[in-house]
């Protein structure tokens, strides 16, 4: 957006720093900024401190790759997980959905990323090194895929099982993906049609 | 949102504080802290510093009352400006719209507000007493209110009206308010019907 001398320079780059922010434009940007000066300043500084301070004092967790304060996360930290079954997910978002359903009960290890040729982002850049070094630890006997349903998840989800088996960990350990299928409160006659000829591939029998 | 043990403490002060963006509810303030650390942690040091600079450098200008680095702002600082006419708006963006528009050379005054009833904001909370003060100003000849055409800055219009009829400046000064009308561009059909009524009764003659 054209800027004019008559806004400060402060403001101008308030605007220009909000823009970095997923999904804000030019126009959010500036009704956001002065909506800040204009009605929230207190608000402007405690998100400008949370910034800084989010940004100095978030790492990643030595064993598991999610954000963390510390130098384990609270999770590999929690001596009641099973130690011995690992779900490997893109971003600790992904980690936060898992932990949300309750349905995990073991550790994890979070990949930051995914594999997109794209965006030249390949096996190397997303380290699965790393995971490979984690899951040949004895500790581990089962590893659940957990990526993303989309190409470059699925992409990852591929990636992941072929070094596996290269490694040779693939028999050693129980390799699992999560299930696809309709989910829950699914009715047929809204699903997408890739969705239900899944479901009817990977039938479960009763 | 409910936040899980597993988010670090910074994480979750950060998403909070993201929350104070207009806007931004608690899915989007996740999704935007997660993008920041995991993606662009410059940026949001960036946006940390642009906001605590924004709040400690932004004032407010002596004479128009817009937001500022320095005692006086670009305009009102501005020699070439017809120091004569004044133009009052609601807030910083306003003034920015009207400047973008090229057909204003006066000053402004910034009432950073309107007066609205519902949240307790009337003629004492906008500090029109500083706007008369600058209207009684022997400089000032003509006055253009341009609040929005909204119930709360038709409001504040006629509260500055009344007010400067009660001061007997209304007399003195040239008073006038933005025209109402069909927009550029704009086809009757399309037009709601409050509008295409205001113009009928506002015709101009040719």
């Amino acid at each position: 957006m054209k800027t004019l001398p008559v806004t400060p320079h402060a403001l101008d780059a308030l605007t220009e720093a909000l823009r970095r922010l997923p999904g804000v434009g030019p126009k959010t940007a500036q009704r956001m900024a002065m909506h800040l000066l204009q009605h929230d300043p207190s608000g402007a500084e405690i998100l400008g401190q949370s910034l800084l301070h989010a940004v100095a004092a978030i790492r990643h967790c030595r064993e598991c790759n999610t954000f963390t304060e510390d130098e384990l996360c609270q999770v590999c930290a929690d001596q009641g997980r099973d130690r011995s079954q690992l779900c490997v997910v893109e971003s600790p978002s992904d980690l936060l959905a898992v932990e949300q359903s309750h349905a995990w009960r073991g550790l994890y290890f979070v990949l930051m990323g995914r594999i997109s040729p794209l965006d030249g982002i390949g096996p190397r850049e997303i380290h699965l090194d790393r995971l490979v070094a984690r899951v040949t630890s004895d500790e581990v006997k089962e590893v659940v895929i957990a990526t993303n349903f989309t190409p470059e998840g699925e992409a990852t989800a591929h990636a992941i099982e072929s070094l596996l088996k290269s490694k040779g960990l693939y028999e050693q350990k129980r390799v699992s993906r999560l299930a696809r299928g309709v989910p829950v409160g699914g009715e047929l006659e809204y699903i997408d049609l890739g969705t239900i000829a899944q479901a009817v591939r990977e039938r479960r029998k009763l």
